[in-house]
């Protein structure tokens, strides 16, 4: 396994196979059909790992889970406050949302407020992800657009901080661009790297995306709960609170109707947020970090085991029993998705 | 892990989790972001093992993979030729469909010549897999009905059978009715396995599922291919050839445009079929079966997989790079899927 001796083992090539740990079955009749690997850590705000299971150092990229630190430049800039943005605007620029009506006006508030419009987002377009909403579309011959894209809130939120900080708008998802060099610099400060040592590549909305290792990514959302470091300087500690606090308050402006990121903050006190390819990250006012990565990228494998692992970092979330029903086209269940970290007895 | 002396080990508690190999890379960027598991074995005619990875006796659920097996009693029953199905009607019996216009066109022949309709099919809506059909149902303000599953030419034959046979068409699905019964014999015959070691749930159309260890899936594909084994009767050989040919000759029938199994059966002489959940299986004329299971269930890893084994078993496909591309929104490649097998030197 290639190893940094700053950061920890990279897997960059097809040899750095650390053998991940069994998380989530999927189960049809009485047989496991298929099997999900994975890993997980806990970290405190100092850097201190606790439980954890698989590699902790392994890299992995944050994907959307970035999303609350990606967030951070637009109150630290004074963008937030220059465009008098709400807490649920704030929120909405942190989400993976479903397109539901309320996560589609705060993203045009944003963008209104900036002096911009929907044409200026360029995070593509793929069609809503509440059905409802993909459904009304469809029937009235519209193509889904830019800003039913669910990371239309991130990119309108990075075009208000160019707006403000006079950077060419149309620039925002530059990788060597002001606003994406500032972005990788506040990841690394959360997540207590260098910022050389963050791997970039390219997400799917086109702005660039951070790898790091997971533990990392642990102590950026016990930072972000606990409201920062003592190191921080005062416009990033500020900022901290206001995103977790705008996060914590709108937690139906980070995903939507059913989803798992809304319900978790809905029902506990912890700030959270998922990302594309299996990724899940979750912080605790109690000072503590979460991060999780299903090795092979499945989403159906996140819920099941953040709850289980969750319940031995003391949090207990509410049956997903339906959640994790495999069911046929009838609607009759076949079978269950089940978690195989073992809780605590 | 639990066993069965005659038939090997089955995965039915979470203890049994015998660690597959790694078979498929999802990189991003210069990083692996996800990982995909999964076994594989090649097979003659006879049952002897060859080429393998990862445990080949482990249970694996057939999905669709079963359907040549599924569609054989419509053949040897007599249904077929009191009927008189074409070639691509039988290869639409056999298929995973797209839904596309030739496609359906195929199932609603079966259905017609049977004496019966759309409505009598049981296998449960869901969206056409051709995004040029699903584009124009949506327009149309049409929802998607049964023809449009990708299993609704095996329900049409399993309906044909009922009717030549004076069996209640309605009661087709019932595990414990006259054909489902008749199908589980059949598949134990080709696969070489005794009918009560044959692990059934339910699938996702509503018919029964079944599960056997990999390699019986593997010597089923070879006899399937070798057309029949000495101990068969002549109804189920001729049955055997049939269905072969008829998928052989049709490979657009058992897919669409653009798929795996289609471009694998028109560029070789292999009488191929996916199924649900990572499952691949495949035969050759020269004698050998191939089947192939990705742990979890992934259908991103089995045409890279799938692709990388059949070289070592001497079977060139031509270059998949494009499929195996991963792209932002915008279209620009970020990252690709490779296979972890290694192939011959």
């Amino acid at each position: 396994m290639g190893s940094d001796p700053a950061t920890g083992p990279i897997r960059s090539t097809p040899s750095d196979l650390a053998p991940d740990a069994p998380v989530a079955a999927v189960w049809r009749g009485d047989l496991i059909e298929s099997l999900h690997y994975g890993r997980y850590v806990f970290c405190d705000a100092q850097g201190e790992k606790g439980d954890s299971l698989g590699d902790p150092e392994g890299y992995v990229y944050l994907r959307s889970s970035a999303k609350p630190f990606q967030a951070l430049p637009l109150v630290f800039s004074g963008a937030a406050d220059a465009f008098g943005l709400t807490g649920e605007e704030l929120a909405v620029a942190c989400a993976s949302h479903s397109a539901e009506p309320r996560n589609l006006a705060a993203v045009r508030s944003i963008l209104r407020k900036a002096g911009l419009s929907e044409s200026d987002l360029q995070n593509g377009a793929h069609p809503p992800r509440h059905t409802l909403t993909a459904a009304r579309l469809a029937r009235n011959g519209e193509k889904p657009r830019p800003i039913h894209g669910n990371c239309s809130g991130k990119h309108a939120g990075m075009l208000a901080v160019c707006v403000y900080a006079r950077w060419e708008p149309a620039g925002y998802r530059d990788p060597e661009g002001p606003l994406q060099k500032l972005i990788r610099r506040t990841i690394a400060k959360l997540c207590g790297i260098e910022p050389e040592a963050i791997r970039t590549a390219g997400d799917g909305c086109g702005v660039p995306v951070f790898a790091l290792p997971l533990q990392n990514l642990a102590l950026g959302f016990a930072r972000l709960a606990a409201g920062g470091a003592e190191d921080f300087p005062e416009d990033l500690l500020e900022a901290v609170m206001r995103v977790r606090d705008a996060m914590c308050a709108h937690p139906f402006m980070i995903a939507g109707t059913g989803r798992f990121d809304t319900r978790l903050m809905e029902e506990t006190d912890l700030v959270a947020k998922s990302g594309a390819e299996g990724v899940f990250a979750a912080g605790s006012a109690e000072g503590w970090g979460f991060a999780l990565k299903i090795s092979d990228g499945a989403s159906r494998a996140v819920t099941p085991a953040t709850v289980a692992a969750l319940e031995k970092g003391g949090v207990w979330v509410s049956d997903q029993t339906e959640v994790g029903a495999v069911k046929d086209l009838h609607g009759k269940v076949v079978g269950k998705v089940t978690p195989l970290i073992q809780t605590n007895p």
